[in-house]
């Protein structure tokens, strides 16, 4: 049943075939163990995520599928607003790279969660899990940056908590960050709205952050240095809200797994298919060249500054002309439409006229990209 | 310098010293690295904490020095009560210990910071850190832990991550949970509102947390299996707040660092001195023998179902009432008073009639308690 996987770059698929399950197979809990590809944001993260966690968390709140939980808060009127809740984990390795570091990236990582479901990022916590040994200049430097990214996003950290495990229990550090943002009323956006005919929306180049760190771990130099695009986006998800009131249906930013699983994603929370244009979807040229170096395809390398966006038609224009007035939204474009497909598909329009499945992440391509 | 340091069990300390600075030396940053202790929970993480993070994220949350933040809503009246949010990071080892495991702890945990603010605690993030490896059926009984202990204080997970690092770059599982609550308006508890004449008072016997988890550790058997205290406190704290409204000044639940280390918390965020009576407070018989077979002192050891208040004088005996008509609180008891003490000490009148300096405890005593 491995067919059911067309890794990108497999070459051309006939019209796709009917899936009946997401998976292969359901987790084999009694004997199976925890490897790589659970962490990696693909479909192995995703069936442990739903056969294990929801399977014991279900809620309404977890069930909306989304980076952010929509909250309502009892003692306020709901006509003010619904809080907002999303929370990430980031274990980057390395802690440094082109472009950043692990604490602006647990800044903005969370910002982005937040601001993904069309909420004004307001507030964040901490948690630093650091290996005994990790020297405190290293530290400083992360929470100097972090700390920095949450001024320039204005959204202060305002509580924290910080453990230390023994040497070869951890790894330098991990930062899990946490976010409340308030929900505007009427705001409605979620992986769940996206509908047939709608445009798909990228904010700028993608690829960029992925092959940063690989770069940096693989000690590989290029002619010029390819930086992580690693940002807060909040500021331009109030300027596309603005510029079209309620045309944006999805907000979501490709992290792990890249475009073609965060719209994989999508076309399965919505129940549509997607028609990608691989002519119109930016990739730098350095980042193009790199993803063949390393045997990468950049529509899987995770991004740290930049959101897909699922949009009505006759707004898209408008969405499109606000993404690139805005300093990250320069090279924004659109890059496809939402179709009609009881399978969930997400398909490409190649360069040369051909057309093929875009799957989900099997497996780990980039392990602790994030 | 190490005389500013009276460990508990040192024998009799005459009048304490003024002490000019909280620390010995300052962090020294350029060439320092992370050691156990800075996790511990004491002298030496609350230095780390106060030099490191809180000059690089300087704000007036974060300066509110409690473990969950109050934070103002923008877009509500903040007549209908405020938001609060706590965060906290469980790197515990074992994973499963008498009485409970990372699972429920790491929804306890967080719950009780939220609730010692006074707040009804509403939601909850996880993040997972999970090393490659790890068993899926030990994985699914820490997270059905979680979710029937959420269940059971009836806050639900509402959003999470999880990642995966490489085998021997984490410990099995780490869970970061962050929680959020409403504050009623009128409310105002923080461990810098005690004041001299107020009454200490403790929810139960102290100690059987840690000694539980280390008895695991060590493989040690004792006549009778102590089990960890895990437990959630809003309802106990929502009973106090009812007896004696405006009358608990000071709620704080003493995990890592135990009684001892949070006492000497809120004494110095008070500015005030604390006198307990050591045959007043709580320690089972057995966990005070372990403790004399391990060497420690149960005013150090973490305990993560039992909570301290200090409350108005003239409420203490209602406030008291309530809690022992709770069933997390029938072993309650008045431990001591609040002192005018410009060196912020807390000193204890022991069984035998002396007087001596409670310290904070200054090192690592109980790695990876919680």
């Amino acid at each position: 049943m491995r067919t059911e996987h067309h890794q990108a770059g497999a070459g051309e698929a006939p019209a796709p075939k009917p899936v009946k399950k997401n998976y292969i197979r359901p987790l084999d809990i009694k004997h199976g163990r925890i490897d790589m590809g659970h962490g990696a944001g693909g479909k192995a993260a995703a069936q442990l995520i739903e056969e294990l966690f929801l399977a014991a968390f279900d809620n309404e709140f977890l069930r909306q599928g989304d980076d952010g939980a929509v909250l309502a808060l009892p003692a306020f009127d709901p006509a003010e607003g619904r809080l907002v809740m999303a929370t990430d984990g980031h274990v980057i390795s390395p802690l440094f790279f082109p472009g950043g570091d692990i604490g602006c990236l647990s800044v903005h990582g969370t910002v982005n969660d937040v601001a993904m479901s069309g909420a004004r990022p307001l507030y964040l916590s901490a948690s630093f899990i650091i290996e005994e040994g990790f020297p405190l200049v290293d530290l400083q430097r992360i929470v100097q940056s972090m700390a920095a990214a949450a001024r320039e996003a204005g959204v202060p950290v305002v509580t924290g908590d910080t453990k230390v495990v023994e040497q070869g229990k951890g790894d330098g550090v991990f930062i899990s960050t946490t976010g409340v943002g308030v929900l505007p009323p009427g705001v409605s956006i979620s992986g769940r709205n996206a509908r047939p005919g709608d445009v798909v929306l990228v904010s700028g180049s993608i690829g960029d952050h992925g092959v940063a760190v690989l770069s940096q771990r693989e000690s590989l130099a290029f002619e010029t240095t390819i930086e992580s695009d690693t940002a807060a986006l909040h500021t331009l998800v109030a300027a596309m809200l603005a510029a079209a009131p309620g045309a944006v249906r999805v907000l979501r930013d490709p992290t792990r797994g890249g475009l073609a699983t965060t719209l994989n994603e999508v076309a399965r929370q919505s129940g549509v298919g997607m028609l990608l244009q691989e002519a119109a979807i930016p990739v730098k040229p350095q980042v193009d060249a790199a993803c063949e170096l390393l045997g990468l395809d950049p529509l899987y390398v995770a991004n740290e500054g930049k959101l897909i966006a699922v949009v009505a038609p006759e707004a898209a224009e408008a969405v499109l002309a606000a993404m690139r007035a805005h300093p990250l939204g320069q090279d924004a474009a659109r890059i496809g439409e939402v179709t009609t497909d009881p399978h969930h598909f997400v398909q490409m329009a190649t360069r040369f006229g051909g057309r093929r499945v875009v799957d989900w992440l099997s497996g780990e391509q980039l392990p602790r990209i994030c």
